[in-house]
């Protein structure tokens, strides 16, 4: 009894930390492909990857004057050494860092980098602690050629996913500090002014009104503080909104007539014309990109150009690729500005809308064949087969579990996914051939019978082949799956 | 002076943390070329990707009865809702976890996973508290073939990866576990005992003998206490010694001489047999693997067969790829055992031995070709051409910075490392023709002449060519390029 009790309590309960995840192989199958096309993307467009340390000296995020309170809010602590640390919440800072310190780097600098974020965010539905992040970013150039190739890059990555559907749409913040400018509202306010204007899209106009003033309740009841503005403030806010969401016509002619007399939204509507010329001369598809005055984004480092984008087809998935100009966030290392401007994939959220797009095939296994193992005597031969498989290029592996129950063995193949097995007892040895088991057509099969074990054993799913004919046989039946 | 002096503290170093680093574009392009070829070889052998949190519970890792202080050992931390967190340190105990914790996943389980791996070790050269790890592993059979499967695997990936000399080595825990017994240790010091022998190939006999017995000082001052074993176990140790560290022959059969009696060494040594002739009939090639009984490995949760890798021309590297099986392991989860092997690389310094022995080609750009922009009117022009090569599948850039120089935009592509860059100005466009300049032949040049600036000027290194054929000349260049 006190040895079982002991035992028991000496177990760890094998579970994943709030707001973690694993992938299993259909998952991560499926997120190899897509990072594989991502990636084929970039590089046409000559971006490089390159790679930051996961774990950053806590004022490189959190800039030199951090709280222990806001090294909580990240998966921050103190490290080895008695330094304070913190694991990374998004890569921008990261390549900032990464120019300041490197200044022998080619500039411009057309960079791209891929891995795991951390937030301690509240977990929920899609919301993870954990999250892969894609970004590209071309630093050290302040034409407007360069947000030009991160939109056409955006544009092109998508096209090279297979998303039909799709709109790059974008704006620029000097329009929107012109706005604030013309509001009379201070410019330090300017920041959390566009943070509520962000909301627009989400909330909706009502909600975004009553945050600039008194503020709200939200629909699970918590209160919401406002930014006080005064009425004349909001109601000048609101003339921008009218003619931001208007749609049609020409926005940045709406926007001249409006913020005409401000200087930085003047710049702003210059720099958005010459985007737009360049991705019309770079030959980009004028349905996939487009300006729309009411895109923000919510950081408080960019500077210039803004961008999202949104699956017509998924609506609700919000911006799956956005990123802004940053021509400042070099300087927290510097005591000079490397201008900057780059975009970010959440791959994670991207990796499910492809799959409810059936932009991408799900796979199960990468065993194209399994070879059954009917007699332990002819393993030699078993292995031999396997041999001819793998020096052919078809990816097979032979069943090693320690069953020797042939339909344990197929159904073994069939729930990992694996297309074809290949089977042969004496009967087949002699006679010089091999059975093949086509569990691929056995699995359709079921799907439309619902009967999956009879289908496994069905004689209509396998043929018996010259054991010579092995490889052509099976890259046909292979070809032929569809 | 306030404000300057404000500024100044207001900077961040750019710099990381101690044990970390980045990875430059070359280094990164060649990493991901290396994990494209593993990754391949994996799945030729019908391995699956999968991906488990990189942080843990502490349990987990560490079992139910840790100390604060192994925590802080590893990246532990207390983490967000007051839990005991750390970033892993390996991906074995991750796997095993995940076998546990998924009860649906069909048995044997073929898996890889890659990805970074923390430890608070001290850094030194080649030693880092981040860096990059590839596991593979099959859970759930006991069967002596999955070792061999594992074997052949790692004989494969090398194979794949071009490298010519190499051999993998394996021998049996439980051969070690029948001399531990024959040497009248108590059972619970087997480790200990293990452990210190696994240092023979680094630190020599000598050393070894004196960590059995009353220890040593090793070279930089440290006092290694040693195990105090009595003189006469140390004598039957050596004794084990003697056969494994001789070469030729059948060492098979030399310890069966000595452990014969023992059941555990019988055992082994039969599970040996068994992988060999497997590997044997694989057709795996014998220059590559074979039985050596020095091979121990330090972790405490190997149970059979072990197994390392030594590339034989840097055989300074140590182990490239290592592993064995390990039976108990998910027992810390479950409370019944689930079989399993496997084998793991450092991916790190893989990719160091890989650049040494030239078997991986060092690629500075992605872009093959820099469209130049010498006059800004012609910008449209610029755009098509740079339209031109992407569509055909040509990885290119347009120079996007904001010098007009053109000799510094031929500067930049030559530091990035760019083979070849289109130039065109008014004279071309008129003539309907295009220049194309090599840089990569003026870099080779130059390295043997040492006067890159003027090789970068050079009319020999570029030809004018009709515009209608520069997809086809481009092609053909680039093929030319060693």
């Amino acid at each position: 009894m006190t040895e079982n009790k002991k035992r028991k309590t000496d177990k760890v309960k094998p579970q994943v930390l709030k707001g973690f995840r694993d992938s299993p192989p259909v998952e991560q199958i499926a997120r190899e492909k897509m990072l594989a096309k991502v990636r084929e993307a970039f590089e046409l467009r000559g971006f490089l990857p390159f790679r930051t340390a996961s774990l950053e000296f806590a004022e490189t995020l959190l800039g030199p004057h951090y709280s222990k309170d806001s090294l909580a809010e990240l998966f921050g602590f103190r490290g080895p050494d008695d330094v304070d640390m913190s694991l990374r919440y998004e890569f921008t800072l990261s390549l900032a860092r990464f120019v300041a310190g490197n200044p022998d780097l080619p500039l411009p600098f057309r960079g791209y980098q891929y891995g795991n974020v951390w937030r301690v965010d509240k977990p929920g539905p899609g919301r993870f602690r954990e999250f892969m992040q894609c970004d590209i970013d071309i630093v050290g150039s302040q034409n407007m050629l360069t947000d030009a190739e991160i939109i056409a890059t955006m544009v092109g990555t998508l096209d090279h996913l297979g998303i039909a559907s799709f709109k790059v749409r974008f704006s620029n913040r000097k329009i929107l500090n012109g706005l604030i400018e013309y509001a009379g509202i201070p410019t330090e306010q300017g920041q959390e002014v566009m943070r509520v204007i962000d909301k627009l899209e989400k909330q909706g106009r009502e909600a975004v009104i009553l945050e600039l003033g008194p503020g709200r309740v939200d629909p699970s009841g918590d209160e919401i503080s406002g930014l006080n503005l005064e009425n004349a403030q909001i109601a000048r806010l609101e003339e921008f909104l009218d003619i931001a969401e208007e749609r049609g016509g020409e926005p940045l002619e709406r926007a001249l007539s409006l913020l005409g007399d401000m200087k930085a939204s003047r710049e702003g509507v210059n720099e958005l014309r010459a985007i737009d010329g360049h991705l019309e001369t770079m030959g980009v598809d004028h349905s996939k990109f487009g300006i729309d005055l009411t895109i923000v984004r919510g950081l408080s480092y960019y500077t210039g150009p803004v961008f999202e984008t949104t699956l017509l087809d998924l609506p609700d998935y919000g911006s799956v690729f956005s990123g802004g100009r940053y021509d400042n966030l070099v300087d927290r290392f510097l005591n000079r500005s490397i201008p900057a401007t780059g975009s970010s994939i959440g791959l994670d959220r991207l990796l499910a809308a492809l799959i409810e797009l059936e932009a991408l095939k799900l796979q199960d296994a990468t065993s194209q064949v399994l070879v059954t193992v009917m007699d332990r005597e002819h393993l030699p031969d078993y292995l031999a087969i396997l041999r001819r498989l793998r020096t052919a290029g078809i990816p097979s592996e032979i069943y090693c579990g320690d069953s020797r129950n042939l339909t344990k063995q197929i159904k073994y193949g069939d729930k990992v996914g694996i297309p074809l097995a290949v089977i042969a007892g004496s009967d087949e040895f002699t006679a010089g051939t091999v059975t093949v088991k086509n569990l691929a057509a056995g699995r359709e099969k079921a799907r439309l019978t619902s009967d999956r074990e009879e289908w496994l054993k069905a004689e209509e799913i396998q043929e018996t082949i010259p054991a010579g004919e092995l490889l052509d046989y099976i890259r046909r039946q292979l070809a032929a799956i569809p």
